[in-house]
């Protein structure tokens, strides 16, 4: 298989592939035309700038095309256009990698809100010392949208700090292994009432897309807080703005959008009680090396014949929890 | 007992004491000169407001005193005077109120460094997105200096997050049921140059008063990060403005400073890379309530002639762990 070709797309810096050399030719497309006319030669294809969305343009309708296609990212939202999902192309994903670092900073929002940081920190750019009364985390309430490895890593994150934690999937199911139960989307509108916490972590599908809406924000308590770490499709931010600045929410926390970057003219800037991160909740240092690291271990995989892990089910857009 | 005489020491709002109402006489001071009039007539003494010095002013040279002196705070720096600590009065504390709260705030503060949310938000208020490579928390080093309750709270809640933790305190123990052993303060200087987070939450006493001084400050790396819960008096304020300058130190979090309020003109409120709050780590809504019932649940004890609990040491200055 040394004369395999793999084709990558776009991202700065592009990744560390030293492992593959000798052992596959390596091209790069940094652009709809360049994929356009490399993709037929290629056997797999990298999608390093997961961010893109010119590989659905540039796919090619019949012929040659890659057998296999990775994106280094949990999220295949982007990749799932219909040619691509009724292709026999096997897609795989960075399920892995992410996790736990998001899980993390999906923690300190939570504190950082229920401790009133942002407030803090306002009141010390004006040198005033004003003490309040914060919240106490252990015995608050969380639901949290998604039941994949982010999700499951939030939620186990969460209760090691005393938050008692309901999660939402896909697929109901009793006696969960590891959280006594899973619920499904439909009862989400039950839960939201007694949460203090919502955390959107569930991936962009038919199912999960404006999930977070006007009428699921009327359900949610005056005190309670919302956090996005999946995609910004998951919510109507108009929607979430109207709650923020009706008082319906107490406050919210956003690390991902419908558009990156958020624009610099977007409302969302300054909602009141919004807290606005640039898509970074998974990217510890040294997330783009084990990315590459990820990724050539499925490639060793690939050219053994072995199956690849983290094989994406195009049908249901994740990667199925066993 | 119910012709017993309760003095309660200054704070607003007062405490709520209904449950023992026709139980106890309860007398208010508010000043040194109302607290000396009183102090003689009292039998037991709440210390309310623990922010106060006027005790030491107050305290009668001889003759008739309170035999108790209970503080509704977890440090008894304030009251440990010669008088009181050579006369018999027993002393209690609040111990058991701020444990978790405080834990959660310093996990918060710790992720929140990690993760840059005083840079995001920063940006956020320019309206600028600019993504960054972040710290992951687990895997990451922290040396807590203070093995009481409250650092045991905080280490316990950093393990969870799966921080590696190092407890100091002011007796070494092989064999600790919790932490595999806890160190001696003279451990401290060997523990520093490995620390991505040292978090002081000490009890402030002759051994503990500036432990983090500029030598302490030039043995950490120029990575990690300073939190003071404790008292404001562990650290040299100036030393730690000036490993901040330096950028000996990545950043600093105080919650507790030498003087409370921090003055507006305090050189503090804008150090660089030092986040500001006004001592509220420990005060989550309803922890008035929590210690006033706290304290009467000792009262019950002292009238029923059974043991205080929580009685502190007057000579090593805290409640001493089994």
């Amino acid at each position: 298989m040394t004369d395999s070709t793999l084709l990558v797309l776009g991202g700065e810096p592009a990744p560390r592939l030293d492992r593959l050399s000798g052992r596959a030719r390596v091209v790069h497309a940094r652009d709809e035309e360049s994929l356009a006319a490399l993709l037929p030669s290629a056997d797999a294809l990298l999608v390093w700038d997961f961010t893109t969305d010119v590989l659905r343009g540039a796919w090619p309708g019949e012929g040659r095309r890659p057998r296999w296609v990775h994106t280094a990212s949990a999220g295949v939202d982007r990749l799932l256009f219909p040619e691509l999902t009724d292709s026999d192309a096997v897609v795989t994903n960075a399920r892995g990698i992410f996790e736990q670092p998001i899980a993390e900073y999906v923690a300190g929002l939570v504190i950082a809100l229920a401790k009133d940081f942002p407030g803090s920190w306002e009141l010390q750019r004006r040198r005033q010392w004003r003490h309040r009364e914060t919240m106490r985390l252990a015995g608050s309430r969380a639901v949290v949208a998604g039941s994949g490895p982010i999700g499951r890593a939030i939620g186990r994150t969460l209760a090691a700090l005393g938050v008692v934690v309901e999660l939402v999937g896909r697929t109901a199911r009793e006696n969960d292994a590891e959280f006594h139960r899973v619920y499904g989307n439909a009862a989400l509108k039950d839960l939201l009432p007694s949460a203090d916490w919502v955390i959107a972590a569930a991936p962009l599908t038919e199912d999960t897309h404006g999930m977070f809406d006007a009428q699921a924000f009327s359900l949610m308590r005056p005190t309670a807080r919302f956090i996005n770490v999946g995609r910004g499709q998951l919510v109507v931010a108009r929607d979430l703005t109207e709650a923020l600045v009706k008082g319906s929410l107490a406050g919210a926390a956003l690390d991902v959008f419908e558009e990156e970057p958020l624009p610099p003219d977007s409302p969302l800037w300054d909602a009141p009680g919004l807290l606005v991160s640039p898509h970074m909740s998974g990217d510890t240092v040294g997330w783009r090396d084990a990315l590459a690291e990820q990724f050539m271990d499925n490639f060793d995989r690939w050219v053994a014949g072995e199956p690849l892990v983290n094989v994406v089910d195009k049908r249901l857009g994740y990667v199925p929890v066993p």
